[in-house]
């Protein structure tokens, strides 16, 4: 599966989330990730993120596709250099 | 065509995106628009955002799929009330 994760949390859990799905997914914009992630994996993240959220009143929405054939990206601009150094 | 914008831009461009793509997307999260476009209604917003971009060197992703029943989105928590408020 392929999945992308965006996430607006306050400002002391940003650098958690960040960490944390750095460990399994790319960091591809301020608040976004994106990978093919296992079904494990997947809920591995979820139920850290939920445990997150909860303390923080963030909000994190995933977009899953089975496959990232059925996924068409495009780009404009190039992202931020904190993004491209932390890669 | 089922479409998620996330964008990166300088603050002085954020509303002029915001106000831009409410016109045809939903507003879900505080960079991320989604909802369902024609493929000319979606060629139009793109040369929008690449005129904002050059500006602003910015970054937008954009991911697309041909129908929404690809698409799973899980969600944690709830947006933020600016979000709610805005719609």
């Amino acid at each position: 599966m392929y999945v992308i994760v965006v996430y607006d949390v306050n400002v002391e859990f940003v650098n958690k989330v960040r960490i944390f799905l750095k460990q399994y997914l790319n960091w591809v914009q301020n608040s976004v990730f994106e990978g093919e992630l296992t079904e494990a994996e997947y809920n591995k993240i979820m139920s850290h993120l939920e445990k997150i959220i909860k303390k923080s009143n963030g909000h994190i929405l995933c977009y899953i596709v089975r496959d990232k054939k059925y996924l068409k990206i495009d780009e404009i601009g190039t992202p931020k250099s904190e993004i491209t150094n932390f890669l």
